[in-house]
């Protein structure tokens, strides 16, 4: 069974998230499993690095899958593309590559990246629309950015983690989390091993206090301690949220 | 009458253009124009410095409107922005300033930039969707950026017009047409005192001739010298362009 690596990109608006759902749900992983059936005859199951949930996008998911035959990688790329285009399915395969059977799209990464957007303006997003989180009142950035550091490292993220979370632990270790304004537009960029469900949502929702003013970096460092998820700021919506990258050992 | 400059963002997409049309169309100006009634009561029609067609975007339209009342202009602009998100518009007022009467959206405009976006990569466009020209063939943007000196200055555009254009003259003084490429994303710039009708789509059409290698700079130069719409490459679709500025005197 061949396997590749795909590359892939979505607007997660219309999908019910990564994962495959129940019936009448659609999702993004069930997009890509139908566009290669329709490919190649493949009834199979594809893996993927990040299962983001409803409404989150992604510039650089990757998934690994395994076909029955060995085709062109660049035959499956645009093969995929054209079934996931004559669907109107707002997904895309940037890049297709054959990989060894070892590689698991999930399992063998050791770095995920995320881009949360906040619209910081009076105005309501138009174009932006379904891809930022529109908050009117101005937000300290640099507040933001600062108070951010008090969850950098290893901790228990209880707090910041969806009591749907089925990961074994709630300690992860945060390798970035930067706040920057770019004139009206907040960008948050998170990096780690691996995410807890919700955590850079969550993340994010108690980071607007700080830039509200809600909430000092005190307050933070006090909700991260608490390890209660009921100490959390609000979950911030999954319009703003990207996955961006995943990374895999070089070697 | 009070007078209100209205600066104005919009996603073209679900629009029949910038203008009001027959009935059972729904343009931009229509959303606004019903907004400013359910906000007042005025049934009043607002003129725009830019009539952009179907499915062409704005990030810096600009539209005046009399209103019958003096509002504080902050109030015009989140009482506007109110009705247009109840009424599920992609549109939005970015800012609304008191001007004087003799303040013309499209009569007092000096100047008009736009922005063109070719999205050049194999893979279709998902997150960019309706936002971009998809063109899967590499383009040669540097040849583009070369050859596109050509059309600037002082000239008889007749071959970038529409046939429907009503403009009196086809004579107009192209200020700026510089091509960039950022990464995957060709981005046309391109500023004039005022343009004709489908004239940025019908030069970057003619563009991505060059880019692709059917076109030298000097057959640009006798598409223009032709003076002849037979000439024109393919009209660029309206995905990709944006209203991205209006310049009035300063005075």
């Amino acid at each position: 069974m061949p396997r590749y690596r795909l590359d892939i990109e979505y607007d997660g608006g219309p999908y019910s998230g990564w994962q495959r759902q129940a019936v009448g749900q659609h999702s993004v992983q069930a997009a890509i499993e139908q566009a290669i059936e329709r490919f190649c005859g493949d009834a199979i199951s594809i893996r993927g690095a990040g299962r983001t949930d409803a409404g989150v996008h992604a510039t650089a998911q990757v998934a690994h899958a395994d076909l029955s035959k060995d085709w062109p990688a660049d035959t499956v790329r645009d093969a995929v593309n054209a079934y996931l285009q004559r669907a109107g399915e707002r997904v895309t395969i940037l890049g297709a590559v054959a990989v060894p059977d070892e590689f698991d799209a999930r399992f063998s990464a050791v770095g995920r990246h995320y881009l949360y957007r906040i619209a910081n303006r009076r105005a309501p997003p138009a174009l932006d629309m379904g891809k930022v989180w529109w908050v009117p009142k101005r937000l300290d950035a640099e507040a933001m950015h600062e108070a951010a550091k008090v969850l950098l490292g290893r901790h228990d993220f209880t707090t910041f983690r969806s009591t749907q979370c089925q990961a074994n632990s709630p300690l992860r270790t945060l390798e970035r989390l930067d706040v920057t304004r770019r004139g009206e537009m907040i960008e948050v960029r998170t990096s780690a091993r691996s995410f807890l469900h919700n955590q850079v949502r969550s993340m994010v929702g108690s980071l607007k206090r700080v830039g509200e003013g809600a909430w000092t970096a005190a307050d933070l460092k006090g909700a991260l301690d608490a390890r209660d998820r009921a100490a959390c700021g609000q979950v911030a919506p999954p319009d703003g949220l990207f996955l961006t990258g995943v990374d895999y050992p070089t070697s």
